[in-house]
């Protein structure tokens, strides 16, 4: 027998589902007025798309064996070849090539001074044979000896005034919209996702949130250290110091999501052998995983590029892929379109 | 003029907020079964209290001057005495403790050698005189040399044995109920709420979530090196070295702040000298902020002490905030209750 109070529930919730079942656009506006909708429409149907799908379903899905809790869905992501593409040479190289020309006027001893000789007569042979780390003085000169506000400013005016050479828009342009659209859809299924990169934590944290819809706090990256000062003014900051507090490639990845997430990803998604250990970490762990590798094999729409490229050299963590299954993502079989601005 | 399916839509809603207008619990049937309560039960009707629901509400109203959009409501705690407490000394002090007498019959050498040697012997005069330089051999032997998942495990199962000495009851106890209800409270208006500690992030992470909710990316404190290793059977794990890598506290927690978070606070809370930094570097950003110090004047329901104590001393951190006006919140006069389980 049911109690007074559970009648006029029972019959108030009547009326209300009467009116819903009259009107059902009342119950869930949004998803009225856009019909439910393909969460990748850039990716062609093919089998990463389908396994994307299979493994979000097979984690997300109440009563699924492979449930993951909501506060366990991480997802992790390079960012350099991976969110947006990273040829000719990484895009935050070519931002330290510009900010030394812009600085040059103030440092006429770079003129006769290697690696800033090399770059500003744009000898690139000499500067390819410098190597990652005789470019080093390059980062430091254009990376350090300002507030992290500072940086932040010269990174977003690069960012709204250069243009990449190929396809002569900015360079936030070049996000790949397949990887966007896998975000959001992440996202919409409870993940939380991360960028984790070789790549300056303080010259992406100033695009990220706007660009993919990361926030700073879930970007990990290298960085150099920072130091607390305090004005005579009272007003505090943050100096860019030009030694290199952490490298977060390769076998650094996973020491950074270990430093900054503090849980293991169930997701994640690379293009290099830079990211095979953040991949491994990924796979190691208990229950289901993702693990993805953006292959770039469409030299028209993007580039392509593998095992002897200088920059995102696909190798070592081809053949693992390929050992161990984890889905390998051709771009000219997988994506629809690659970038936003494609016709 | 209305267009025919605006006709539709006015009627239907009609009748949707009529069966909500007779029967209202339908709307909201959570807050329906729940009337609306305070938020801050444990705290006294003092200026503290309205400081801080006054600051909540003029930073989250829609149409307030000083609104803060959603994606920037960080708030950043310290964790030993604002949301723990830290007597007699620092809980990961009493671990590593009690962790030095568990290893110690494999470590025969320790009987001879300082610090291990006045710990065995419970000679607290050598160890205090030894400081925290003096005493670091300690934190080495018992939070390095393991992988991160073992040392997690250990600190689990110590959380789940030990007593603390005045209150005999699990350390996780001694949380204050007060700071609990601001958190949730701060969390409920849209905050993200960070951690940001001087005690080691790994110490934290294996409980702030179940405690705090606070979940492992929203930890920052003090760390050692982690070294990814490969073992010969393909399974890889992050090795505690005993070097330490950063330490987040004093000038050390902006400097963490914007590493781990990237983004500056709009509320933070201390209880030390160590917090001093935060505080101001809270303070110095632009808009409305809120700044809190957690005052230990309650020597028969916690402790008393500030200036003059080793452990979380208050005292430039104090003057400061009489100068600057910064919350100062006394255990004895703002919280009703200080642990949940007094009577």
């Amino acid at each position: 027998m049911m109690a007074s109070s559970d009648k006029v529930l029972a019959a108030s919730r009547r009326v209300v589902l009467t009116a819903l079942a009259v009107f059902p656009f009342l119950a869930a506006p949004a998803l009225a007025q856009t019909p439910a909708t393909d969460p990748l429409p850039s990716w062609n149907d093919t089998a990463t798309k389908t396994a994307i799908i299979a493994f979000v379903e097979r984690v997300t899905k109440q009563g699924s064996l492979d449930l993951v809790p909501a506060a366990e869905r991480i997802a992790t992501f390079d960012n350099d070849g991976t969110l947006w593409a990273e040829q000719p040479i990484y895009f935050q190289v070519q931002f330290a090539i510009d900010r030394v020309k812009a600085l040059a006027p103030q440092h006429p001893e770079w003129k006769t001074k290697q690696p800033f000789k090399a770059l500003l007569e744009g000898d690139t042979k000499t500067m390819a044979a410098l190597g990652e780390k005789g470019l080093l003085p390059i980062i430091a000169a254009t990376h350090a000896g300002m507030t992290v506000d500072d940086f932040t400013r010269t990174v977003r005016d690069w960012l709204g005034t250069a243009r990449h050479p190929r396809f002569n828009r900015p360079y936030t342009d070049l996000v790949y919209q397949p990887m966007l659209e896998l975000l959001a859809s992440m996202r919409a299924n409870g993940f939380k996702t991360f960028i984790v990169s070789g790549g300056g934590i303080e010259f992406m944290r100033p695009w990220t949130e706007k660009t993919y819809g990361i926030p700073p706090e879930q970007v990990v990256g290298s960085s150099g250290i920072t130091k607390w000062q305090m004005a005579a003014d009272g007003k505090p900051s943050l100096l860019k110091l030009s030694k290199i507090e952490f490298i977060d490639d390769g076998p650094g990845k996973p020491v950074g999501i270990n430093r900054f997430i503090g849980r293991r990803p169930v997701f994640a998604f690379g293009n290099s052998d830079g990211d095979q250990q953040m991949l491994e970490w990924t796979a190691a762990g208990a229950g289901a995983r993702f693990m993805g590798i953006v292959h770039h094999d469409d030299a028209e729409r993007e580039w392509a590029y593998d095992r002897k490229s200088h920059v995102g050299r696909l190798d070592k963590a081809w053949d693992e892929a390929v050992k161990r299954g984890w889905a390998l993502t051709s771009m000219k079989r997988d994506w629809k379109k690659v970038f936003a601005f494609e016709q």
